[in-house]
């Protein structure tokens, strides 16, 4: 039995804007977390951005020009990567609306670049993967994460397995459609639930707000609405509340699909609107949810695990690889 | 090794009108099939005529009062119940928009009146069971089915298992939200693709229809609906195609949760009027399906085994556990 903090992977989460790193222990401990700005515009600049970071990781030192030469820190550590789009089982990655890259074997080409294993996987599913074995859905073997960002992004724990699909693009849980013909999306697709519940919804909604006059400030971004909600204003409030509908709405057709124990609602705005959106959900939800009121209530919280979520749970995915 | 003709359970399938039973082989073959009229509106109606079915098929004889006195026909063999709503891991049902009974014990209570041991299901997981071993979806480890009748059900396989979900309540396909505060729907909530897709959307289609007086005859069912578009009728094959959108969307939905690789479509409705709304699907469903033009195409096709599924694959799960 080896000890609890053993290194299991080098974990990186790729985002549209920023990347994270870090060795990642077996209890899910980040150590060595380095932060950069990420390039996902194509798959060169892509690839050296990861091999920088590990580079970083792994000896401490910022890579440079030459930072695909990599030294010889943790020895053996595989990879574990999430990123933002569709990825299949086998490392390819296919599309995601928020980044440029598409189409391109990203496992073959980081194994390539650093001689390491590497396990490429959705940077939501990653997320469930750490949240269910050390953050806030630990215990449950049925769980739904949903990740609040620019854009949407989900997870899903079934029967204790990491549901991956036959292809492994499950859980893409902020592009179901909750109002068919409804609002437009990064993706193209209408009436997904990321055009209701991602930052990118909660801006537009204060722009809106803002054109009818209801807004006081020039903050319109979603810290923007979360500050004013805070502040008891009504209009950020209310849009809030509106999000809190929409993600009971969309919760309950993921629950009618999964029948989860519990939801993690994580990402950068799922957490700061929680205090105003799980209210609500957790009053709408049994009545858009068949059976809602004679079968066990489903619990919604909070992530656990903050920012570092993605990158652990991707190391972890790749420890168990 | 055994024979692929021995039976392993006695099926029954019970529906809202409905109820067939009979011995099922382990290549799904079934043997002594028997079609009665199913009594669901109290736990004791319904148990004595699932006993009354099952002494039926085990003996030959149409079971009296005492048909719970059970002869010794096939003794051993289990019994495995597919029923129309939600049931519990336990055998426990909750609850089915199309029913009376609930809250009910279902699985104990048929042990206690049959001293076979019991597997309760929902109807509609029964038959992608059955679907995926001996039918259509034969070779496929990542299943959606649907059934569509005068309610909408759902099976899901995923990973080659069968996905129950917390507390076996998962793939209840027919109660996604396709389209927020939309058509009622017999579960009382909103916008459900049951709402859309179901032949009792159908019905009501085509009475909208006649009531703008689009249509020519009285046979305003979902068959007269079938009848109607084979004669080219405009009416009917609108309101077949609109049922093929709101399919698309729902699926759409269902794949970016499940990542299926197939998706059969079953239930007396589903099959009826998939000439019409088949072609719809393919159509539509990669411009409703996150990165729907990179990924590999879900075949959607029609269900193999007709009215049987539900009991075949009620007697395969019943022989499983």
């Amino acid at each position: 039995v080896s000890s609890g903090s053993e290194p299991v992977a080098i974990g990186v989460d790729v985002g549209g804007t920023h990347l994270r790193a870090g060795v990642v222990g077996s209890d899910g401990r980040v150590t060595r977390l380095v932060r950069r700005r990420s390039d996902v515009e194509d798959p060169a600049a892509l690839v050296a951005s990861v091999v920088a970071a590990v580079t970083e990781v792994s000896t401490g030192a910022t890579g440079g020009d030459d930072g695909a030469a990599l030294p010889g820190g943790f020895p053996g550590l595989p990879i574990g990567l999430g990123f933002a789009g569709l990825v299949t089982s086998d490392g390819d990655f296919l599309y995601g609306p928020n980044v440029g890259v598409r189409e391109t074997p990203l496992r073959v080409l980081l194994e390539q670049a650093t001689g390491r294993k590497v396990h490429v996987l959705n940077d939501a599913t990653a997320a469930v993967v750490a949240e269910q074995r050390v953050g806030s859905a630990r215990g449950h073997d049925d769980v739904v994460m949903l990740t609040l960002g620019t854009g949407v992004g989900g997870g899903v724990v079934s029967g204790g397995r990491l549901l991956t699909g036959g292809n492994g693009l499950a859980s893409e849980l902020g592009h179901i459609i909750v109002e068919d013909g409804g609002r437009a999306a990064a993706s193209g697709i209408r009436g997904t639930l990321e055009g209701y519940v991602s930052g990118a919804a909660i801006e537009r909604a204060a722009l809106e707000a803002a054109a009818r006059g209801d807004t006081g400030g020039p903050a319109l971004d979603a810290p923007g609405v979360v500050a004013a909600a805070v502040q008891g204003e009504e209009w950020a409030v209310s849009i809030l509340s509106e999000v809190g509908h929409w993600l009971a709405v969309g919760i309950a057709s993921i629950a009618s699909v999964l029948d989860p124990t519990l939801v993690v609602i994580g990402g950068g705005a799922g957490v700061a609107t929680a205090p105003w959106t799980l209210p609500v959900v957790r009053t709408e939800l049994p009545a858009l949810l068949i059976g809602g009121h004679v079968r066990p209530t489903i619990e919604v919280v909070v992530a656990g695990l903050g920012d570092d979520a993605g990158l652990i749970g991707a190391a972890l995915a790749a420890g168990d690889a």
